[in-house]
């Protein structure tokens, strides 16, 4: 249930947009995972295995775009705090099962403010650059269920997504 | 089905990743739609909708966000050329039937490549916008269904969702 | 009265710039706050407060620009130190007295370094943003009396623009 | 005075903010020149003159951060369309009469939009620069009078603020 | 020998910088090709290879580094213009007879202004790309014969390397 | 020789990029210095230094460059931390004797991760600006022996070049 102290954060008490204040915050470590699928026909998934195991170019180069991109968070969602990033990993994972491509980023820092949005940015833009790479033969394809899977660190805690009412 | 024509173009014949070579191609007028969902808990929606109505500020920030974005589409996706957009607009429309917000963006350009991936970054940042807004109050928010929906010009000529085979 | 301590610190001895080492201070909590004012035609004016009233989009749009930009203020002024801000926030106020858009920003930071230039940065980026929506109906708008207002915190301790000597 | 066509043209029907349609423009030779000044205390304009006597590096400091962060302006400028510049220059001259510094940019291109808020995005950058070489002896600078001096191309031609009214 | 005509053309008469005027050019098809080199102890070049043969993923990280650098040339050399790239393409080849890395770049565009800077800016980031992914085991890297090879299109013709006096 | 311990740090156990944690290490001083050369003909070099005798703006923009660069380092290099500056200088030397411009660069911090990456970057982005200052007559030009010379602190120590075995 949402309550007070659940409050749209980054509005001031005239509702206008500012960029929170953590300068009271300690430093702690914070860490976050966050995942997402992008599905496509399933010849466009075999073209990306096959492309994949003969160079791994395609998925590096969106598993690297995805790297560069959580370092920048702050400059693409305009009320992020400004961060040092002390580690960022991203896997990307074809699933035949699903006709679809699993990105999971892993973000930490030791600061005042959490890190989910950078690892929310580091999985949408690698599936953006999974989308660029096969885009010439499946149009179509689709990013779903990026969300956050876990954070820890700072005031509120730890939060995991199994544990969540149903 | 994916023939010749349909590969990996982003691939030299060496499997290497390059930027593809566009210098042959005409200018021409290219416009992409492209659209998404964050699905999040009907009282996030309703505090979200309820902010909306007194300054419209969260929205409108996401809105800009993704406006922002679309222009830095090539800073981010690794293979993508540099662009000059000549149009952008983006909608954030609630939904509460789906208990989500839907994000329709429309990029245009005169140029000698499509500007899908533009339309997709500006729908991927205003719905990481809105994440970051309301996360205080809502972790488990998703991103769901971010798709392009239409494309026109260059080569390949007209592209729509609606169109496609089941 | 300019003395030796209050030499242009961004000069060497060999009067070449460089990034003063803030190595050896220690961090501290450092607040600045900022103002200007954009003036334009009495009718200029009433169309934005009544666009304003309306939707609120235009000096949100202006806001957004200010608190985006003075996160990047170490990338456009070439010595400024790179800074992890911990609070921003800006105002824009029409001011029908003046025929003019007032603009007030406050940064704040726990660092080895001040935020002048960064509330300065924000200022300046939100006047150009209402210069951008306005111009096509009047370019004769002008910027004026940017300008600091107060600094705390840093060796230098504080600083208030009204507690100077006239 | 403000009729129809001189609306804000940045917002659309429903008064939210867009990136303006320029795809049914022709590409011309546009121009733009902006202006303004840096006030400070006589002994700091001294302190800066003999600087520049010497080595000209604060001045020139200055004066590249203005023509680098014009070729960003749309980075800055949520609603700003990406432009390729074809020309950008950038003087500054100490101005012992009216203890200030002037700053007066020049910018160019041969495209679908204007170059106004380039030409005073330089200025702008340019003063933050020399408020930034200056701080450490002078806090109260203060950054007057920028703006549009000239502006010719495009569809609505040529605009210089010596002809207008009063 | 450097006549009136191969002056430093980034000077204005007073000696000051500016971005040229290349309003006045046409646009044409133009090429340019740099190379450089890393040299490394022979035992990294050797798990460098290894790494290679296994993954990819070390050379491939500073292929993508190299092509997305190329595109923000303009943003690191201050008086590059912006510029289009229609196409770029760089490869990594380890040279065991020199114990080092090769890098060629090649970058192309249809605009009013060469892209060397582009090509030796792909070379010179994918390189220090190369150096971090090593630097762990061998600080004692060095970067060298960072040079064009080729350029072609635009007044001054076409321009090789081999062809030079000496 | 290169041990277990120096592996290539920024691959996973599966041979996979990603950004290495840094977060159990301790904030230390780190300082780390870096040269390069870049060699042209002869009357190039008479040029440049005449310029600069009479404006000192070609080397100054080429100075302000690398400052500007190093601070992004983070931004190109796709595996660096995001690391803030405590200081950075920059010295660009005509060298007769070479025909030749030395370049050497000092950077600082007080981080959990080294700044050689940084030091490399502002030589390798001032050496490309004095290509880009001198090429309209010379562009044989060559970019050459760009290494590290000296770092301190962190936990791997200090490494001086002139100590290492020839």
């Amino acid at each position: 249930m949402a309550g007070k102290s659940d409050d749209l954060t980054h509005l001031n008490p005239e509702g206008e947009v500012h960029i929170v204040n953590v300068g009271e915050k300690e430093d702690s470590r914070r860490v976050a995972i966050a995942e997402g699928w992008i599905e496509m026909a399933p010849e466009t998934l075999e073209r990306l295995i096959a492309g994949d195991l003969k160079k791994g170019d395609a998925l590096s180069a969106a598993r690297i775009a995805g790297l560069m991109a959580c370092k920048r968070t702050w400059e693409l969602v305009p009320l992020c705090h400004p961060i040092a990033l002390t580690h960022a990993s991203l896997e990307l994972t074809p699933d035949r099962a699903r006709n679809a491509v699993h990105c999971r980023a892993r973000t930490e820092t030791v600061e005042r403010t959490g890190v989910e949005m950078e690892a929310l940015t580091a999985v949408q833009v690698a599936l953006l650059t999974v989308y660029d790479m096969c885009k010439a033969m499946d149009r179509g394809m689709r990013i779903d269920g990026v969300q956050l899977v876990h954070k820890s660190g700072g005031r509120s805690g730890t939060w995991d997504r199994d544990c969540q009412p149903g």
